[in-house]
């Protein structure tokens, strides 16, 4: 049996134009006093040798195979090599890169699910950017929900902010505020509860998550004054999560809930939209916050950023948030 | 001329059924820890000494005239008497009640618009218990609006959220979520931002403000790919109001702007919406907020909770929001 806590980590580099390999070949270099668990990166050996020395870095860069990684990894950065072109251009995203960009995605999933790592940690990367090489999928995570479906069906991944024990959920993500209310369902409420359910189970070692749940509307509705999807909607659903089991909170006025003393009385928050959950967890952890994907088969992190690309081949952006994605990957595989 | 540092702040006691004449009386019995301004409360002298026995205070409650209440304040917690019923049942709103919450907020702005008092602190109402009085009002605010009116024209009231630098206003308020997109418009922009400048400018002495403006959609809309509403309302209102000599950034994201340290390089965020301002501010300040109220020819100030009737009489609220705005209020006044 082998030995699970020496599994590598997998990360995948991300766009190559942004600064998702700066973050990750810093961290390398002071893998000492990062205190850095054992990974690979999923990319190309020849432009993150140039970027590194863009950076001004020397560091020793090793093409390995899975099995090769974590007796590499104290003296080189051991590179899962993805063949293709990729030019070290920072700022200027370049299609003829996506192939390495999917493929990398797409070799670190197979590897986790095959059991040669024990979790996927991703850099960011520009979907406009992939489109010409046929990346028809809304984001980075259904394009990982795809990948891990079995007989043809996707798991729902559910996209988990976490910061120390603070952790929130937006129910709906990048979709115009105006399509909001109509797609939120009962359904989709019931869907994504029990996938944060299972897994703070299963992942975190949380014996009984308790979960609150915001309100769509001001106030939570005000019983209906200021909007109606609570009554209808919201309400029902989580009565039928209670009849569940599950221990649910709310709904809750979202301007209120998320005051650190009264998160903290929660596992987790499962807000409505995008910037109801992604405001507060933001506004108490900028730099430091964890994206964690819910609901797939992997371990799936990544830091809360984009692709930054202002700050690519600079060596000035924040670490913070993909040390952090690392970590937490760390500590739930 | 008067002495206009010894001009009293007039407090409206607001909903008896809630926490606010608790809060008013808890501060005045300690008015010397609190280092408090001098006030009057404008409510109901029998029912305030009802509450204040019920709170175990000891305390001397005096009704005054205006002109009295400077010498008062040292020896007894002056009130400009509203003429009516007023039951001491904390949790239990009664309309019996209406015209004296009505008739003290009535009294209190004519008090200020005359500069009998230099500003307006006001506990929280519960519209409901006043309907069957009349009142037809959405909110306090409009109801303060329409008591400032001339010729017939009421102010445009802009609610503004503080605690120390950091400032938040939302663009719209109490409406369901579906309706936002709707009523956000190139001129609700300009106005509610033109009222905003001037009042930082000449109540808060800041001389040129830097405004900072959110996206309505995730991520500001991402260039119209997650919604339109930036490049067909938000943009255009901001150009304007640049041309105008403004200094106007945005529409920024909505969920990177709030970080504290991003916050405190504006002297205010302007969001389009209840909880995109609410969440922020009342995650990093949840008990000392302070609600203040732009655009009127006189200064008010409310705490940013509501009437709690769960807490009411026990005397367990925190005053510390209302606190805050009695302080700010005597800052700008």
């Amino acid at each position: 049996m082998a030995d699970y806590s020496a599994l590598p980590l997998a990360l995948t580099m991300g766009e190559p134009a942004g600064i998702g390999p700066d973050l990750i070949l810093n961290l390398y270099a002071n893998r000492q006093a990062n205190n850095l668990p054992v990974f690979a990166v999923y990319g190309h050996r020849g432009f993150l040798a140039a970027r590194a020395a863009r950076l001004g870095l020397s560091l020793a860069i090793e093409t390995v195979a899975p099995e090769e990684i974590t007796d590499t990894f104290g003296r080189a950065l051991p590179v899962i090599d993805i063949a293709g072109t990729v030019d070290d251009t920072p700022g200027q995203a370049n299609p003829a890169a996506a192939p390495v960009v999917i493929g990398a995605i797409e070799r670190a999933v197979e590897h986790c699910l095959s059991g040669k790592t024990r979790g996927l940690v991703t850099a960011p990367i520009n979907k406009a950017a992939l489109y010409s090489a046929g990346f028809t999928h809304p984001g980075h995570t259904e394009f990982l929900a795809a990948l891990c479906a079995r007989d043809g069906v996707a798991p729902l991944p559910v996209m988990m902010l976490a910061h120390e024990h603070y952790r929130a959920v937006p129910l709906t993500i990048h979709i115009p505020l105006a399509d909001v209310p109509a797609a939120i369902s009962k359904r989709s409420i019931a869907d994504s509860v029990r996938v944060i359910d299972a897994d703070l189970k299963s992942r975190f070692g949380i014996a009984h998550p308790k979960i609150a749940v915001t309100g769509l509307n001001p106030h939570a509705g005000e019983d209906g004054t200021i909007g109606r999807e609570e009554i209808e909607i919201i309400i029902p659903a989580l009565e039928a999560l209670r009849a569940e089991g599950l221990d649910i909170a709310g709904p809750l006025p979202a301007d209120t809930v998320f005051h650190p003393p009264h998160w903290a009385q929660y596992d987790v928050i499962v807000a409505m939209y995008h910037d109801q959950a992604l405001i507060p967890i933001k506004t108490i952890a900028f730099d430091a916050g964890v994206n964690v994907t819910l609901g797939l088969p992997i371990i799936r992190t990544s830091p809360d950023h984009g692709t930054a690309y202002g700050l690519a081949g600079t060596g000035k952006a924040s670490p913070a948030s993909l040390l952090a994605a690392i970590r937490l990957a760390d500590t739930i595989a």
